[in-house]
């Protein structure tokens, strides 16, 4: 027997994404959202769901693109506080000491700091309701040489992202690896079908 | 200066969630997707991205509904297997043991033994490309009690949800919490306008 929690967003755990944008006048412009993911394989789309209310909704209506910097946990106080101010009231990068840097590939400017950064162009807006989803088709996924592996693919326990959990309102680590994907589910595949897959 | 890694969905880190659907007789379906997340706060809605090629597409165009059930660290072998197997050729609540349990709110089922459920109705499709996203309107969350706290909130750290890790393809767990959201970086604004906000 389940208990009742309400029809709210409560859910696991959602990434903590720096969106970085420019205004009509081209000043850089960045806010976190917690409403974000992975959309589409092929095209690569990723999508943030902003309300109206915000800088960034109104920068990405006009340009058509958004960069989406990932910080490391040594960032986390200056995540929260691109989520928490408005870019209408303060110059964000100029307060916190931190970098925009022009994409080359898409109309956005991104965090240089940050390890890790998703560079989009919009293909694709929807109206669901208090938010808006863009959707973005990834033009490149760049990250510092620090933060790679030995065959040159992002290493996670070294870029140390952090993720947010929505019920207790907490950034968190993404904590050990406990198994390979596409892999430790055959153990089943094996022991259900073991002629088919033995 | 960073390093070029391609267009690619290579994002810091995606949930693992067991989406479950009724097929056109009735017959329980489960599969795991990790292009998800939150989309919208009003009315609260997530979605799931999936190809045309699975059961779960087919299933929730028919029914316009569809759960996710969240799993445990316990249960990251099944939701492997969920991901790499198709409801076309196998029973998969039948080979893992686990419990369909209709939902009372919409026209789907969830896994019984998962701590945490999310139920809802579609009310949007976006078709994208490889993917097609249906959105879908929470209509209710419920949990196990042994996964809440004592203000009946879900606790991350006893419900023990899993995240993907794209780069390395890894289930990782959730590690512990950093700092409090919409708040760590109020620091951050007393120190730019220590008038205004001290």
């Amino acid at each position: 027997m389940k208990n009742s929690l309400g029809a709210k967003t409560i859910v696991s755990t959602t990434p903590v994404w720096v969106v970085g944008t420019y205004d009509q006048e081209g000043k850089p412009n960045v806010m976190t959202a917690a409403w974000g993911g992975v959309c589409c394989s092929q095209p690569p789309c990723i999508y943030v769901s902003l309300r109206k209310a915000t800088c960034t909704y109104g920068n990405i209506v006009e340009r058509k693109a958004f960069t989406v910097s990932i910080p490391s946990e040594t960032y986390a106080k200056e995540a929260d506080y691109f989520g928490i101010t408005s870019g209408k009231t303060v110059d964000k990068f100029s307060v916190t000491g931190l970098t925009p840097v022009k994409s080359d590939l898409v109309d956005a400017p991104y965090v240089k700091e940050f390890p890790v950064v998703i560079e989009c162009k919009v293909i694709k807006t929807v109206e669901i309701g208090l938010h808006t989803e863009f959707i973005g088709e990834i033009m490149d996924v760049k990250a510092d040489s620090l933060v790679l592996n030995k065959k040159n693919l992002l290493d996670i326990e070294k870029a140390k992202p952090i993720i947010w959990n929505p019920s207790e309102m907490t950034y968190n680590k993404v904590g050990k690896p406990i198994g390979q994907a596409f892999s430790i589910g055959k153990e089943i595949s094996k022991q259900a079908h073991p002629k088919k897959l033995g």
